[in-house]
């Protein structure tokens, strides 16, 4: 059943959101530190952080059954941001082990609960442009993945496309309240730009790492492959006072690697055709395509306080976090963050090779700043 | 008698020096503010202003007797700067009247002692680059001075000609102690750029506003055109008590105006041509020229803490004032300006445009800023 356009979009009873709040986003330094990440920030002047937008568009669809899995560093952070969050429902990593582990603790604690309970698993670092339409597609993935498929939402490439997997899109499966819900043939990790090209051309959808699977069949799939793993896991889940025991033996892993390519191969995976905007937030390029233009000052997009703000006659993106007044003069494409303890300027060009930056701080004994 | 290559430079008996500390400098603006303009800053990396190095380079010729005119505003700024100067040789202006009244004053002051002494005026924001040579120029001028001519320092112009006024260089003068000395037939004021390219095709010189002139014929001089001035002056400098009730009266009208230029039409003005690196820092492309390279960055400039700048690529220049890290990546011909409350970002080519950022600020009513 629809809910696009209502106001109260209809609670998915058997849906428990798992939101893995990590990755540090190392090129939107200095906005992004380790110590400050991505998703604690609000990048579109929504006055929400990115992971509490992930928590507002799902927890409607799931009340009281939404979990954050973070690591250590930044428990304290997602409880000040998410401060109706009950206790029980942060799950902190000792240690990163990439996203595998992270769900997979999330499925093994539910599992516990209800096997046939859906889990949905959702970066806490994405923005997406219209709420209605992701619910909805939720909403004919979990119908999807009550039928036992692991089921991803497959995001359809903008030009250029994003260097992540793609999802080869096949003949569609009849599943009912999944009407657009079709088979996936395979994954395929970081195609060539050649390649990639090719698939965009094809229709081909781009993975976003949204997956929405039954936390049993996800746990099953995840033995396959790893059922040391799924032992652990589900120690943890029965005994949480051995996660710091257990954790450090976890391989680091991707869902991707870990189930979701193996499963493709298998013919074990759907994917529901996304029909909403979608942006990973990967750079300050990508930032400022979120932004609206300033209706004063054409082509110049500013993050943080407007009013900080002189421009005459520059395009490009500023980010005012610094408290004071910044002043753009004739330059173009130009790149501004600015923050009380560290400055950037940059090209739109170059946004891509901000991460070297923060390779080259931390090789010159500048930790303190990434 | 040259002193070139001496540790200490031969005192010039007669000559006082007066250093007229004024001008905004908003082209190098967020370092340089109304309150707290260009000579007061150290530009160029030396540990000392650019007042206080006018200061270093004139007081060997005339030790105690160097005048510093000021505004009421900055008279604080230049005491803490100039902790030896004796209280009576800051004169401080009630208001802005350009330099004709800030110089004349102190001839004023100056002709009660002696009308014959000379006065050398020198602006207290100008950068020298090879003292020794500037002090055998003072030395010269004042030697033509003693006949009674109104003696200029004449520059070589460096390319691009800076846009002010030149002064067109006649006939040898036989002067003994100023070899050099020449006649000026005529100042040209701010010559159009197919002019001021002729004159520099002509080996004309330009004038950076440097007088060395006896204090009696100094007013003469602007009694020719400005009696009630001269009176005004003169009674300021008899009784010091009427400087507020009296100084509002004066016309602002520069020395260039006032005196120079119809002195020249008379025959009365004299150059020496300057054998030194001369720069009014008029700008941040101006400021770059007069920095070193980075030796591990060919292209960047630093001003300010070196330390403070990360650059990965970029050409330009940084001024590291605002305490924190400024990070440049992959742009080029950039100026980066970081104090602790404003930030500039431009290019080069817009240098010159940096004073319009000045008018814009004082029009949305931060002048705070300004």
């Amino acid at each position: 059943m629809s809910t696009r356009g209502d106001d109260e979009p209809e609670e998915v009873p058997d849906l428990t959101v798992v939101i893995p709040a990590g990755g540090a986003g190392t090129r939107l330094w200095p906005l992004s530190r380790q110590s400050s990440p991505k998703f604690l920030h609000d990048l579109t002047g929504t006055g929400r952080s990115l992971l509490q937008s992930t928590v507002d568009r799902l927890a409607p669809l799931a009340p009281d059954r939404v979990l954050v899995v973070t690591g250590a560093r930044h428990a304290d952070a997602v409880r000040q941001q998410l401060p109706d969050l009950p206790p029980e429902h942060l799950l902190v990593e000792p240690s990163p082990r990439d996203s595998m582990p992270a769900i997979g603790l999330a499925a093994a604690v539910l599992e516990r609960r209800d096997p046939g309970a859906v889990l949905g698993s959702f970066a806490a670092d994405h923005v997406i442009g219209d709420v209605a339409a992701f619910q909805e597609s939720v909403r004919e993935a979990v119908a999807a993945a009550r039928r036992g498929s692991l089921v991803t939402l497959g995001i359809t490439p903008p030009p250029p496309p994003p260097a992540s997997a793609t999802s080869r899109w096949g003949e569609p499966l009849s599943m009912p309240g999944a009407r657009s819900v079709r088979h996936v043939e395979a994954f395929v990790e970081k195609p060539d730009a050649a390649r990639a090209a090719e698939y965009v051309q094809g229709g081909y959808l781009w993975n976003a790492g949204m997956f929405v699977v039954q936390a049993g069949v996800l746990l099953s799939l995840l033995a396959e492959g790893h059922p040391d793993m799924v032992r652990t896991l589900r120690q943890i889940a029965a005994d949480p006072g051995q996660t710091a025991a257990l954790w450090p033996s976890l391989t680091t892993i991707s869902i991707d690697h870990a189930v979701a390519e193996p499963a493709a191969a298998a013919g074990r995976v759907a994917v529901v055709p996304a029909r909403f905007p979608w942006d990973d937030v990967g750079d300050f390029a990508s930032l400022a395509s979120l932004l609206q233009e300033e209706s004063d000052d054409p082509g110049l997009r500013v993050l943080g306080r407007r009013e900080l703000v002189v421009n005459e006659g520059s395009t490009g993106i500023v980010a005012a976090h610094g408290g004071r007044t910044v002043v753009t003069l004739g330059i173009d494409d130009v790149v501004v963050v600015d923050t009380p303890d560290a400055l950037l300027v940059t090209t739109r060009a170059h946004c891509q090779d901000v991460k070297t930056v923060v390779a080259t701080l931390q090789r010159i004994g500048r930790e303190d700043l990434t």
